[in-house]
């Protein structure tokens, strides 16, 4: 694939400043770039690679000047850079082409047009596959499970039985979908298994990281809303329930029957505990621990999780703390001095 | 499946309050069930689902009163519908039959009577699988390896070498039993790997969730007690011991040779350090940090863990510290002024 | 195996006291040794044991006296055990021997000497395997991958396309490399996915746990150094760099473009935001969150991380605060009596 600078720029809606004709092949980190490939700015502190950049064009935001070189002024810049990476490359590898002949695949599975099936995968009875989905080696998909059309499998993802997934989901490696939710009831010293009978449904375009757990529901649904994105390494526990576009980074665990509104922002190892709701547009900083429902918008942050301002200013108290028990201790005896006089 | 409400009560030794004779079919969350249905009042804060829900007989605790419903009143709710659940329904989903014809099996394995074995599965030699066990597809097992009878090893799930699995055993997808533990010794700047030469053993009762590490002991055996309860995506390293009847929750680290007494809950993202033990029927909060020793029947929570009082004592203040910084200014003002005078 | 204690203090360069003859054919736990067995002292705290051993010699500090016990004597106890456990014990079980009927193995699949590969293994094309290259069963790589010679990747592993593994590498079960990473481009309410076009290089000597999830880079690469040692359920996102010979311990989670020095040492569960720099040989204790950048030798400690020492001083305070809060209120009612007058 090859274009000129000026249909990028074309492309992307932005103004070109400087000569359009240039061939792009590649895109490249702005480090990295050579000629024939186009980069981008990403943060205002790789500005002084403009100078030695060998790419041929870069991707700035609307007010960057840099004669030497041709640019590309656009509004949002990681979008565009989404946008020509997006121009320039799959979002996928090249993967099984048609049903492998060593997939196991079991009795009345329904398969749509143009699925991809790869070696050594396993489809248990009654599973429905939708159109043009790819479903790489090693995998998993248990019986009466439902894959919409489009969605991407990669190699030994584990699917547990009766799981609806919609269209255009990505799953990636080694996550599992569908294990038994953590439920038991004490009996003497001993924990009564709970029979875990809901599924997990996963709605359309959303993607799931490598190494992921998401638990079945006990009774009902565990449930990812649709275009919500899900790090590695995640635990989700038995009937939560992910809103619409939420972004869940790696590590996060949630517990059992928590519900994360539409929108809302999880970083990285955060913890939220169970039966709690977390509203809409919500922001959890990285390893927060949450354990009351918040209202929408709220932007929290430590452990205990608290508004990010009054976190903040805890945070820096804690920094003169030792101080401050100094000069307690000094007014303490200043007091002391003054009582006697 | 059927049963009365009146046969569901005296199966559960409880108080029918109301008419026993509608016919149950299935068990359902208050707010979803239909007639045919029992549901479970699961907390006090679902009680005004008694008013709305379509369930034909609530499971209650004793004092609950609501004539326009056929209650069935328990002693302890979370037991009883523990018990209804699996009068309904099996713990394990339909899975393999008899030995797949696409499952490698070594050479002097010794499969008991009703042994179940999936696609796809490999079992290397000298395993010994025990009777009524159910192996479903992709399951890696190591050679020399013994696991017990009546256990279930779900999809992907990975059993090193010449690991001991007991009777009545659960092992959920992407489990990886029997890894090296993490063992160097420094050597100039590098590490030298120490040969991980110990086993794993796995007491009967004990289910092992998604996407768990437990690495083999260096030297002896990592143990997990009879009845212990390992959620999704916890690390154990090598030479931990849990005991019985412990509750290790999702994303749980254990670092090598610490030993956990029995009956001990381990909340969620909980970090123990190596080399200590953590004294029977201990309570140990969500993401706390445990770096000493402590003894029986502890309740410890907070990064570093101190007891559940005294963490919450200083909690307390932390959300009063910017205040007391604020007091403790005006304090040293007032002083300064009362000197002066 | 055998060898008399004499043989191995000369292959320990160690000091041998008392008699010398004993045949030594295992390595034990002191607590457990037997006759015709060699132990080691691993810390003080078990000096009691050297009374009780049946062991037929212990591996001590130079300074350790026990006349009634044969002794060897070396400067770095650990690695003489780490040592002597090579001399007795392999670091791989046995694995699989040749190449497995049911491994699939893609067109163009360049296979060195001495390469095993295990049943139900999935090589796609193009993929580049050295000697001696041992794969167990049901390993997927990804087509143009490079597996470098002496290399084991244990079951159930996935290598996603294109990666490139040094020599010597161990790579534990159920860890995935090469997984897309976290990046979108927020469009309106939703996030467009950023192709993530880069691989993951991991050099020589590099040993990676169970359950790990590597992402690629989104252009460039991922890069594990020259002897690194990752511990099971590590995180590591697209385009974190870590040096040669670091540690990273179970659950550490590396948020992407993050880059680690050499020889640096993160226990367990810590976690680093994106975009930052950790000197060489820095140490970060368990559970914390690094924001910052830090310099080469930093020792941190909590969340956030502090400089050790800082963070010992206001855990401390923190201890006290209830009691500072006490002495505060004390210090107003005092300052109010002393004004009145």
């Amino acid at each position: 694939m090859v274009k000129t600078v000026a249909e990028i720029a074309r492309f992307l809606d932005g103004q070109l400043v400087g000569d359009g004709t240039a061939q792009i092949s590649a895109v490249s980190g702005i480090a990295e770039a050579k000629p024939g490939e186009i980069t981008f700015l990403a943060t205002p502190q790789y500005h002084r690679f403009l100078r030695t950049t060998a790419a041929s064009a870069v991707i700035v935001p609307p007010s960057v000047e840099f004669p030497q070189k041709t640019l590309i002024r656009v509004h949002d810049p990681r979008l565009a850079f989404a946008r020509v990476m997006r121009l320039f490359y799959a979002c996928f590898p090249e993967g099984p082409q048609g049903i492998h002949q060593t997939a196991v695949i079991g009795q009345r599975v329904n398969l749509g047009h143009g699925v991809n099936i790869g070696a050594l995968v396993c489809i248990e009875d009654q599973v429905t596959v939708g159109d043009d989905v790819t479903i790489f080696p090693g995998v998993f998909i248990g019986r009466e499970s439902q894959i919409g059309s489009g969605t991407v499998i990669y190699a030994n993802a584990t699917i547990r039985e009766q799981t609806v997934i919609g269209k255009n989901v990505i799953i990636h490696s080694g996550t599992v979908i569908g294990s038994d939710g953590f439920g038991y009831a004490k009996q003497g010293d001993k924990h009564l298994k709970i029979p875990q009978k809901g599924i997990v449904v996963i709605e359309d375009e959303v993607e799931i990281g490598a190494n992921v757990a998401i638990d079945r529901a006990t009774l009902g649904a565990t449930r990812i809303g649709r275009g919500a994105k899900i790090d590695n390494l995640v635990q989700l526990g038995h009937n939560v329930v992910i809103g619409p576009h939420c972004l869940v980074v790696a590590q996060v665990g949630i517990s059992g029957s928590t519900e994360i509104g539409s929108g809302v922002i999880l970083a990285g190892q955060v913890g939220l505990v169970g039966h709690i709701k977390i509203g809409d547009d919500s922001i959890i900083g990285a390893q927060s621990g949450v354990r009351k429902s918040v209202p929408p918008g709220s932007v929290l942050f430590g452990y205990p999780a608290r508004p990010h301002v009054k976190a903040k200013r805890i945070e820096a108290c804690l920094n003169r703390l030792p101080e401050l028990f100094k000069k307690v201790n000094a007014l303490e005896r200043a007091l002391k001095l003054l009582k006697r006089k």
